[in-house]
């Protein structure tokens, strides 16, 4: 079995750096848009076959070392009460808005609710056969509670925001519920087999440090706390978070997630060089060439030697338009050249 | 007259935090949306009467300590050789993609190709006849640069990453050829008038700190230099900048603007407290409620009276729903309050 993931997750000593790549099943794929073609998004998160199918094919066509479940971050939003579409970006029919929309919010069993996401894990685990570890994910609870509170995609988020600051009290017991809500989620996940997790703080660099603080970091640490002791290594990863990285040296994860804006170096430092470092290749990149995507990835390489640990991948989700070749490059790059020593 | 502005951003003493709002003259105001149901955008901003008035505007309902010319940044493209549509955001028929695009990219004497722009500033200049000081701005190079490859706003800007990636020599020839239009242009705004400029690198943010030293930094600095000796003090705003911070140190400027992200009190250690700084309120605060914006407000004026000078402004421009009532509290609150001392 290919266990380089879970050992660099534990900084355990490795002989090269594992690589994964987020949104590695996705719409550069051919075989992927091959089954979308037949079936929407929502769907193929609901339906644990082609799931599993969807999961597996970078592992079979880039051979990177680790799968991660094909899901959204949005699922467990349908059991707690929201009517949630995807056009092609979600859409939220009912967000939150007032203390009464709180109140209706409900805290589901996600096995009972959205347990096709638990027999995918089964299923993948099944077809992955031990190849390499299976990832499972969530949305950490700001960046999901910002969802319900917007209804889309935006690029202000003034709804939430607007929110954070009027009605602080609001915010905070919407963010309980999602906590809650995404502690069941996560956990019955790594009983199903998980053996990693990422929570995903796609939206948490929109606030600043302060509101950090407050809204997102005590939530995010609560799930991944509450998942510590069923022993799957936790990653945290929230985008654009350069100024926030000294407030997520207590986020409690295993390994922290960082996008291409810092160096590997510096920001394992602004963590007190205390977690694993996953990153940090700007997904732009791989727009370019092979010779130039071989030596950026050289040179993250190079930086990530700075910390206990690293797992390389991209700083952001790999981009539709992306040559499958030009992604190849990159994991027969990173796979080719062995692990520097601190 | 009231020269505030001019005072804090030469950071000479100042009885109080003079302040202006980023897209003052815009969507908020019925006044401007009465206008814009006549012309477009793009007509609005190539009229210099109806110009004028919207400048105007909120000199008059919000009593902010200075103007800003209206106008866009996209402005200088037209004459470069670029068809510019706003649909509502700018939409460019003939982006650049190739080395021979580069080539035909025209460098123009603004005087004669945008004369409207400095028929505005004279225009505004009379119809204030003093009573504030009037800011003239123009989109910093490679923010510029961005647009004319992407074509568009764009949420990676993978285009202009990709050909940083794959032709940086192509890139550099683009961003050469906008950095000597956009000295000429924002020169020109001086001498018609202007009485202090500001640059825009709304893109900058996107870029890794070692990109932005060799692809915006120093561009940007470039224009600053070019302007230096005419008098007007210069400000330099990069979006969602803070891990750029120690490049911006050298960009030459008079003032750094800075968005919410991080105090005005750590943003200018950063900027080892040689720069004026202008900021930095979260829009988003002012969707929220009369009590909160007051708060947050002198909250943000506590931190600017660390640096050497302090202009008050949003993180980022005003949102469209936000309500006259509140922008007026906003103001109210900074103009009432005395400035702290170092």
């Amino acid at each position: 079995m290919n266990d380089l993931l879970l050992r660099a997750l534990r900084a355990e000593p490795v002989e090269r750096t594992p690589i994964w790549i987020m949104r590695q099943a996705g719409r550069y794929l051919p075989e992927y848009r091959a089954i979308r073609d037949k079936v929407s998004f929502r769907e193929l998160c609901r339906d644990p076959g082609l799931a599993t199918e969807v999961t597996l094919q970078p592992i079979d066509r880039l051979g990177v070392d680790g799968a991660i479940l094909f899901s959204d971050i949005l699922v467990p939003a349908e059991p707690m009460g929201f009517a949630v579409e995807f056009n092609p970006g979600p859409l939220i029919d009912n967000p939150v808005r007032s203390a009464a929309d709180v109140e209706r919010v409900r805290i589901p069993d996600p096995e009972e609710t959205v347990p096709f996401v638990y027999e995918t894990i089964r299923s993948v685990r099944a077809a992955l056969d031990g190849r390499v570890p299976l990832i499972g994910f969530a949305g950490a609870p700001f960046t999901l509670a910002a969802y319900l509170v917007e209804g889309r995609g935006s690029k202000n988020f003034e709804h939430v925001k607007g929110m954070m600051y009027a009605d602080p009290a609001n915010l905070h017991r919407l963010l309980d519920k999602v906590t809650e809500t995404t502690e069941r989620y996560l956990a019955a996940q790594v009983r199903a087999g998980a053996q990693a997790v990422q929570l995903f703080d796609s939206w948490a660099g929109l606030l600043s440090r302060d509101s950090y603080r407050e809204f997102a970091l005590p939530y995010a640490r609560r799930v991944l706390e509450h998942v510590r002791d069923a022993g799957a290594p936790r990653i945290y990863f929230a985008l654009n978070s350069a100024h926030l990285l000294p407030a997520i040296r207590e986020c409690g994860a295993d390994a922290v997630g960082i996008d291409w804006r810092i160096g590997l170096d510096e920001a394992s430092r602004m963590l007190d060089d205390r977690f694993v470092v996953q990153g940090n290749l700007d997904p732009c990149v791989l727009m370019s060439a092979p010779e130039a995507i071989a030596q950026r990835a050289r040179e993250v390489l190079a930086q990530g030697a700075a910390a206990p640990g690293h797992v390389f991948n991209l700083g952001h989700g790999i981009l539709p338009g992306t040559p499958v070749e030009h992604a190849r490059v990159l994991v027969e790059t990173v796979q080719g050249q062995q692990r520097a020593g601190r």
